[in-house]
């Protein structure tokens, strides 16, 4: 017996054997004796078997699996399961994750499955979707334990097993008072670890952090991190505690969020699929968009161009530095706008801090575009004392048009790149939203201009 | 009594109160009874104070605060504090947390600090530092509780109550067997909800994720939000239970890394200081490096276009679309890196894939490159029909050249947008330094070399 045969076959390759034999007794066994992140991996690279893996797994396990499926095989596994099912597994499905999943339907559809809910459920996933989109209260789940001030700890610890199945965490337990007020939350540790005659109140220090309801997400994942906490309680203004956040959703939220805010920077609509799974389409429809808005803005660079084409008739030689001092602009603006977009997204920069930040990316601006100038006007001067034919006699007016064209062009870079996506922001916007390439082109029209106008300026009489 | 005299004063108000009467005893009283968060704030807001707040406090709590700061923050601390109360601080700290502070200093620094540890901190903090930056070995803490597979729940119970105090979470318990090896671990809820008599080994499934101490920081995140866990365990090849890494730490590892992917993107070194705090000569340093690649890149354009100069002086027509063609290549260049750049960043894409990318972004490519290019030929014929004496008797072919230069540009920004990224990783260097500015440069000096060629392909012997 050679040592290859003894290697167990994979999980894949149990899988597809299963999935040959259509033995549903069999694929249920083995599927219930998986990993959940193992199952789901399964679903990922079979996912034309999505909704008979999922079908064939108990509702809680497959509730499971289904809240780390992505949205477009989650969306195709509830279109494909008997309604019976599928209404069995939304209903399972923990309300925080159930509200991730609606929110990205047509409101038609989310409208028909909410039909499906039992009564309970279909109340606490409407008022959640009450909230605005990005809120925590889209982020919030309504199962925890809440215990009274008045308990001790013994009746705490009681209280824990007899609901704690049912809840989403029993890491992080909610103390509140008789009028249902947060006051108060305790790790399970000190539930542990205190003596079980101690009443609530006198353990807890009166001193929590929670979260509002209508917080933006982007808050909440600071919270998190600042606090080291797994789960953090949800109140309203009048401190009434509503459900809780666990970390675990704000990981996702953070990664969700930064890859739209790269994809944006990129100039793509925010892919609401994985890349490689995308339909070719739709990947499409996603990106030409601004590839076409941005086209229309640089055509503009042909009508600017079209005002200088006597000059360009006279010095030729102009022509020739266009695309660079064009693209020093584009790169200095698409420098200062990620800048300021990834300060923004982690809450280091809000609106009220524009000035600061324009005072600071002048001085950026003029100290590279100094560097930037003094090297583009000794290209200039350099490259005439090897080669006197191409850049002529008034080398040196054309290397200071070069050199002092370069300094407007990326100082104007640097202060649209950086001014833009606070007005974005002021204005109720996305500040990623193609922010980048957008300062590309507003710089490389303007670009032409300030360039033509300093070499007016410099070579008037002398090559123009 | 008006209102405003009933509201008592803000944390800050409260504090600088304090600070002024420069009443040690006063102070140290106020600091304690606030929320580590809150004194983590103040130290953000009076960081000429920050050694002094943290000397202040329990070394205790001034650990929790010390390691929420931001690195520069924590660095001024270390160097003010009298020796010997930095070296308790950096003694109480967690692991994990003192890793990623250490890991951020210059080496000769790192060893005068692990001086000052105890030998067993000493001993430990030497072999976190031991594995490669950003692998999950950094991010583990020793700092966790096993038990032994054949120990009761009763006796687990005794054993977290005995050294609960000491663990940075008691939501996991680790179950290792007699040679040291992980077996499973256990939520604290079933120790909790369980028989007291039962025996783990009955309990537990055998069933486990654990991180391998070498994985990539990355994976850790991914395995994080698949498995909705707080706590994951870290073993190594011989399965041999390390440590835990906590789901807060990947918070921050996210945040960073996506942040640092955002920099690098923007074509700036990755910055380790918030925007707003960071010198503004630093800020330059870490923007110069790139401005200056890209600019030096940029100057081929103008070798590039000297060799035109003939073809620009007989039909300046020609250079009034130069900004146009090279821009579009540029954006679609970095649409297509900071897709790829964006997908690798979450696992989506591995460098295996790259023929399957190479094959979308072929189509890709064709399909914006066509559309571009049409709107552009469209340009062209319809200025030509109000403007006749712009572009002349050839406008027809004009815009054939424009078209095709397009969609050449476009398909070949795609194309090297899309596989420069894949390269990189594949060459062990980040994906994220600076490709997308680098691909704009890259394809705006080929992007010439095509329009000309495509140009002298049909006005041959018409302008040229």
């Amino acid at each position: 017996m050679t040592e290859e045969l003894e290697t167990p076959p994979s999980l894949n390759e149990q899988f597809e054997n299963l999935i040959h034999l259509e033995d549903k007794l069999r694929i249920r066994e083995f599927l219930n004796n998986q990993n959940i992140s193992d199952v789901a991996e399964l679903v990922d690279e079979y996912d034309e078997f999505a909704s008979q893996i999922i079908g064939n797994m108990s509702t809680h396990r497959a509730a499971s699996v289904f809240k780390i499926l992505d949205f477009s095989v989650q969306k195709d596994v509830i279109q494909e399961l008997p309604p019976l099912k599928s209404a069995e597994l939304l209903n399972e499905l923990p309300a925080d994750d159930r509200t991730a999943f609606l929110e990205e339907l047509p409101s038609e559809v989310v409208k028909e499955l909410i039909k499906t809910l039992d009564p309970e459920e279909r109340r606490i996933t409407l008022s959640l979707l009450g909230y605005p989109e990005g809120s925590v209260g889209r982020l919030m789940t309504p199962d925890y334990i809440a215990v009274n001030s008045d308990w001790t700890m013994a009746e705490v610890l009681e209280h824990i097993r007899d609901v704690g199945r049912d809840s989403e965490t029993i890491d992080v337990i909610y103390v509140v008072n008789d009028k249902g007020e947060f006051v108060d939350d305790m790790r399970i540790r000190e539930v542990i670890l205190t003596n079980p005659e101690k009443v609530v109140s006198e353990v807890i220090d009166y001193r929590f952090i929670a979260l509002n309801v209508n917080d933006d997400q982007e808050v909440a994942n600071q919270i998190f991190r600042m606090n080291n906490r797994v789960a953090l309680p949800v109140v309203d203004d009048q401190n009434i505690l509503l459900g809780i956040v666990t970390i675990d959703d704000v990981l996702w939220v953070a990664n969700e969020e930064f890859s739209e805010d790269i994809q944006r920077i990129g100039g793509t609509e925010a892919l609401d699929e994985p890349y490689l799974e995308m339909p070719i389409l739709k990947l499409f429809k996603k990106r030409v968009v601004w590839m076409v808005v941005l086209f229309i803005g640089e055509m503009l660079t042909a009508t600017a161009m079209g005002y200088f084409e006597d000059e360009i008739a006279k010095a030729v030689v102009l022509a020739l530095f266009v695309p660079l001092i064009i693209s020093s602009g584009g790169n200095s603006g698409s420098q200062a706008s990620t800048l300021i977009i990834q300060a923004m997204a982690v809450g280091e920069i809000t609106i009220s801090d524009w000035w600061r930040v324009l005072r600071r990316e002048i001085i950026s601006g003029i100290l590279l575009g100094s560097v930037l100038g003094i090297i583009g006007f000794f290209r200039v001067v350099l490259w005439s004392q090897f080669f006197p034919d191409v850049y002529g006699s008034h080398y040196l007016m054309l290397g200071a048009t070069v050199g002092v064209s370069l300094m407007g062009v990326i100082l104007w870079g640097t202060l649209s790149g950086s001014m833009l996506p606070i007005f974005l922001k002021r204005a109720g916007a996305d500040p990623a939203v193609s922010s980048a390439p957008f300062v590309a082109t507003l710089v490389d029209v303007t670009g032409l201009i300030i360039y033509f106008s300093v070499a007016y300026f410099f070579l008037r009489g002398l090559m123009l």
